[in-house]
């Protein structure tokens, strides 16, 4: 009858939260996408796993609150934060058509809080995350984003950044900040945050514009203000410091 | 030789990760606002404590790096994620008049996440974090995000919604909003995330604007596609449910 929507964190473990491990322990399902499900079952012995591969979110989300609808206790595990591009939404839209189940959300640390770790201090001040992908959002309102983004001096935070198919998508991005920003701009990017080939970069817009990227990483774009101390990209809050 | 900046998540203890924890093990010195060191420097006896008051924010960090650069291991904590709105930034920028040290951000679960996860799921698409205090930002710089982020219809997330001298900003707030979204737009707030005496509601945005908040409180205003479902704030993705 309860239907907890899990965050695992970046890496699947590395940086789970006592709540997100108590949740999965107190389920009797445990469901996913396929790679997420398959990191962490053999630490969770004896549950039944419903594992769906990449794309079939309705589907997973249904068969989810179908189960917890029928009785049972299911852990919808997600990477990240659950409520950030992740499963939490889509859990509470598919249980409207079945009748009520306990939904509780347990928070995560997402990718944006933990690739700035990595590459210092970027989101210290406003900052606006924007998904690249134009599967469910059309290409030109993520553009209009983008725009408004970059006329605000936010600190930009982009997810899914590239796929095979939009192999261009962030160089454009870029485009539209170059015309609010200078080349200078002090940009970094993460790569398999808390994971296993985890790699982090601090650049120039200009560079960043020349990068491929893939969907295991995260994109920071500076402010006029951030700076890259010793190597890292960090935003200043504004204190005066003397 | 090091010092962690260290994110205790919103509750301090109860989000906190493994990774967190272990951090102010390994250290010596255990510093930050006094407030949350005292919530927590019962757990991690034997460690010099070093806590400064609100708003000493530059002296408490340079305290902090001159007890690294002079040999400790020294955890600077914060609540929530410390790379937003938190000390990871300043710790950079002081360490920068000292001989380099080893810093480690520490990431956490910010307001932002754990105050969606209470609410449902407002965080589910593109969103803008913004904080209304105008200590060290001009209110003029934050008006014009605000109206911005409102225009390109991203979440908006509030940090720093009030405090005694400001009790009409988030108000100023909601009619800069209203000028590109409807009375009606699905809103949050969520106060005293993970703590004794946690509340929350969903109300309009013309509700929103009649409301009195705190410094302890993060506010939600959904963009044009957020619904209310049986109480829960929900932004949806954009998947196809049939
Ligand atoms: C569908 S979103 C899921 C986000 C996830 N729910 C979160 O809160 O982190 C997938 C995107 O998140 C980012 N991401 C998630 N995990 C990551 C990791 N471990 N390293 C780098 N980027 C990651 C990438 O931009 C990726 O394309
Ligand atoms: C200076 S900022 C620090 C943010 C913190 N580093 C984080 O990542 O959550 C303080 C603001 O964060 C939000 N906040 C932090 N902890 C909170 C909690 N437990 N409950 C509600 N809001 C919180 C409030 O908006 C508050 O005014």
């Amino acid at each position: 009858m309860k239907c907890y929507v899990v965050g695992l964190g970046p890496g699947a473990f590395s940086q789970m939260t006592p709540r997100a491990m108590q949740a999965i322990e107190e389920s009797d399902v445990l469901a996913g996408y396929t790679v997420y499900v398959d990191l962490i079952k053999d630490h969770f012995p004896g549950k039944e796993v419903l594992s769906t591969p990449m794309k079939r979110e309705v589907e997973r989300c249904k068969l989810a609150v179908e189960r917890a609808a029928a009785g049972s206790t299911v852990a919808m595990v997600c990477s990240g934060d659950a409520g950030v591009y992740g499963m939490a939404g889509l859990i509470y839209e598919v249980a409207q058509d079945y009748p009520p189940i306990e939904i509780e959300v347990i928070p995560g640390i997402t990718a944006a809080s933990a690739g700035a770790a990595v590459l210092g201090a970027p989101l210290i001040h406003d900052f606006a995350v924007i998904s690249l992908s134009d599967l469910l959002t059309p290409w030109q309102r993520i553009e209009q984003r983008l725009a408004l983004a970059a006329e605000g001096d936010f600190v930009i935070c982009l997810y899914n950044p590239a796929s095979k198919k939009r192999s261009d998508y962030l160089q454009k991005a870029c485009d539209i900040v170059l015309r609010h920003r200078s080349a200078e701009t002090v940009c970094g990017l993460v790569r398999n945050i808390g994971r296993a080939g985890e790699e982090s970069s601090v650049l120039s817009l200009a560079d960043l514009r020349e990068t491929q990227v893939d969907m295991f990483t995260t994109v920071y774009i500076g402010n006029s203000q951030t700076c890259n101390l010793r190597g890292k990209m960090v935003t200043p809050r504004g204190y005066r410091i003397d």
